[in-house]
């Protein structure tokens, strides 16, 4: 498909393999496909440790990123002659960013939105930015607004400039932490034929360590764009964060970290940072841990030092992102994220909230997996598996008109001890946590076959007691016995009969098969 | 120091480095120093996949382990003459293992225990094992005791062959999970003079993934015998359970497991294991996961498939102990146990029993470290800053004579807003989860003014409030006045103010300046 431009507007594609909001895509240019999720490292050629040829050919970068703005003030024509490629002695894919960022850090910029977008069709630049204008971070609602109002103009008149000849174009959508004017941008700009959309100026709120809001923001913006669209996170390039993002459905990342981090004696792991000074042991196996011991690294020269950290620092990224790859494929993302999340208190709390996403993230998900899936505490009801549980037992089930009693058990299988009693006025109904009291005929299907928890640990969760509740109003009256259930499920039972008004016989002899009616030990 | 045979008996050196149980630490042999923790790849002679020489050579194995017995039964001569460095191409150390496991799961051996023991010496080995009974999982009591007796008469007939030629000697602890007889045993091997004491047997107690019954093995073993004695597992060789082990105080690992994975297709990851078959994208970037991608490897043949696989899997058990090694001198081996635990339900209720070695962790953990310590939920109740705060809190703290009311209050800092009240009478408390209330004074000690955590999330730990209430207890009368606190905070203050007869004034007002004696809004 193309718009009358020229431009494909469909150069992604989704893959089978997602989970949570994540996704395995593959993303088309004019120098080839680029598997996603993805992260662009982003070079400066004033100070670049490791040259673009060599994160192509020794790391498997197949895409990189460079400033626009930069390229044009220090090299100017030199980049129109030779071309973007030649120019960086990169084969690859090159993105270009606008350098609208410098405009939030610096200040000013001296460059038109126009000559900007002109710029980077001369230098054959394959996936480009326009030039937003971002929102800083604790922006005055006004500035916000006006900032989005420019960029979605300039975003309307960069399709009068573009010329289409096959680059992607890439439209970024702000409003920083204002979640209405994020939405309404996230709108505009999906209106608009980008092939990718990004949302801009995170880098504070990263540094900040501020995930939650970072979640709030990606899942504004990916509820309201068309999964058909990749999101790019901008300057997002630390492992410890990309499950999250890319949980939340973020697909491309560009970032200078590595060589930042490089320069400030900082090494990435996918739970942190630690400085070299304070590193023993490289707990890492990539190409340049496992050829030094830290002690001889310190030793060496700064430029030495600021090479090596950068290429680790790629490794780090890299290896998190095929890791992340990996638990899609297994459809363990989640899990991914909870170990993740035990990395640091910010990470702890955004994972806590995407409890608050969970209608989002059961939308997307797969509705069976290949493995089973664990669950390890209350944090897991934010699951997909279990909200969609919960939701299509509510949707779904119902107590037939014949039943009038509900034997509630746990443990083994008793339905065999009914012994002569009418099976068609019986049902069973298991305490299977995180789910709760799960349908006897239910208990062989996904997902709750395949939980594995920790076991004697497991409390109902107080969800699960109300969704019974809902069950037992919204059908006729029945008798509910219960059998080998204890603690806070026998309390819960206890309070929903009595609210409901339903007879409850606790702990029924289902001992000795044939023992029709159960030998109720206490009756409330 | 050496014994009358002439065996150094102190060939184990803990280094500073240490955290929870686990340290840091130095063995010396006659060929060469160990860093612990440490896990010698056991190699086998008939089905080898990786050359002894390139696990030195290539990925850095200072040691190697070989069954004395396998080698006795199919090259006896050949390795006797040859020696066995020779006879394995391998010149770092070799530690020989009896054979004992072999009864286990074949039953029988045609070597006596001293035969074994002057096999080991005549080929040269480093580090020795003699021939024990190792407990089989779900032995019975009579058998398991039987067995310990025998391992026990047989160490001490060890000392009387042994030629004290400057080998290691490792005793192995057996006794299964009958915990008194793993207790007797661990505290007669501590009586001889062994270099190394082993827990044997845990094989299958680890392929059940067994870990919180693995944990309450080691926690036994450990809290009898000397810290001074390096602490060996038998056929332990999972990244995943490494950091657990190291945290009950496990220096040492041997395990066959990289190559027997590999046989099996079997991928071993920090956090569990993936069948190469299921692999899409290599998390890893070790010398074998940066060269191929999974569908290139699993195209490959039978033989180097293998060979692929106990490569990775090695550099997996490497990166992990470099990364538990790095934790530990970080002083962040709790939270790398917190985030390996949420990499499955069975290491996850370990991870949650720890609560009941709380005692002996605290007793090995350093009081001090450099970093911050983080908190996420009430799983680290069980952290040893936690209970040794609390501890000295209750050993070392009262409220002086001359204070009769205590200021309970969360948030900034409120003192200076006495005004002229006595400050002489008045103590603060803050709350700091999960710390509850602490003394003003305290704040900015170590652990207190160190801690991070999710925040909002927090809520005060029930030993928190015991804890403030024993504190009361033992104290003279004081009121208590609250400011800004709520929820369970609130409620449990009001609870023990009850029971204890105390008045409280709830969210006096200590907002202006002067207003000396607060203006209770709520009075119980």
């Amino acid at each position: 498909m193309a718009d009358p431009n020229g431009i494909r507007l469909d150069p992604f594609e989704q893959g089978p393999e997602r989970d949570l909001m994540g996704r395995i895509g593959r993303l088309r240019t004019e120098r080839g496909t680029l598997e996603t999720p993805y992260m662009f490292p982003v070079i400066n050629p004033l100070v670049q440790p490791i040259p673009p040829r060599e994160l192509k050919e020794r790391f498997g970068f197949k895409a990189i990123m460079v400033n626009a703005h930069l390229l044009k003030k220090n090299f100017g024509n030199e980049v129109i002659e030779k071309g973007v490629h030649r120019f960086l002695d990169y084969d690859g894919i090159i993105a270009t960013d606008s350098g609208a960022y410098q405009i939030l850090v610096y200040g000013g910029i001296d460059s038109a939105p126009d000559e900007i977008i002109r710029f980077q069709e001369s230098i054959g630049s394959n996936i480009g930015v326009i030039l937003d204008i971002p929102t800083p971070y604790g922006a005055k609602r006004e500035e916000a607004e006006r900032g989005v109002l420019e960029t979605h103009r300039r975003a309307e008149e960069a399709f009068r400039i573009i010329s289409g000849d096959g680059m992607l174009w890439v439209g970024p959508i702000q409003g920083g932490t204002y979640f209405d004017l994020l939405s309404s941008s996230a709108l505009k700009m999906s209106s608009l034929p980008f092939h990718i959309l990004a949302l801009g100026s995170p880098t504070q709120i990263l540094k900040r360590y501020r995930y939650e809001l970072l979640s709030r923001m990606i899942a504004t913006v990916r509820s309201i764009i068309p999964p058909s669209k990749p999101l790019h996170l901008f300057g997002a390039g630390h492992p410890a964060m990309f499950s999250l993002a890319v949980a939340l459905g973020c697909d491309l990342f560009d970032s200078a970290s590595y060589a930042i981090f490089a320069r400030e004696g900082r090494y990435m792991t996918e739970s942190g940072t630690i400085r070299l000074k304070d590193l023993r042991h490289f707990p890492c196996s990539c190409s340049a841990c496992s050829r030094y011991e830290p002690s001889e690294v310190i030793k060496c020269d700064k430029k030495f030092i600021e090479r090596f950290l950068a290429e680790h620092n790629l490794n780090a990224c890299v290896e998190e992102l095929r890791r992340i790859k990996q638990a899609i494929s297994d459809g363990a993302l989640w899990e991914l994220l909870g170990q993740r999340a035990r990395s640091h208190p910010s990470l702890f709390r955004a994972f806590a909230g995407l409890r608050s996403y969970s209608n989002l993230l059961e939308k997307y998900s797969p509705s069976t997996k290949r493995g089973g899936i664990f669950y390890f505490d209350l944090l897991d009801l934010g699951r997909p598996e279990v909200q969609r549980y919960w939701r299509r037992l509510l949707e779904r089930y119902s107590i037939p008109e014949e039943v009038n009693k509900l034997v509630v058990y746990s443990g083994p299988d008793p339905t065999k001890r009914l012994g002569d009693e009418d099976v068609r006025r019986v049902r069973f109904f298991k305490l299977v946590n995180p789910y709760g009291f799960v349908p006897w005929e239910l208990l062989e299907t996904f997902p709750l076959f395949q939980t594995e928890g920790p076991g004697p640990m497991d409390e109902i969760p107080d969800e699960a007691l109300s969704l019974f509740k809902e069950l037992l109003k919204r059908n006729k009256r029945v008798a509910i016995s219960s059998f080998r259930i204890s603690g806070k499920a026998l309390q819960g039972l206890k309070g929903i009969c009595e609210e409901l008004g339903l007879p409850l016989e606790i702990n029924v002899d289902l001992r000795r098969p044939g023992s029709a009616e159960g030998r109720p030990t206490k009756r409330i």
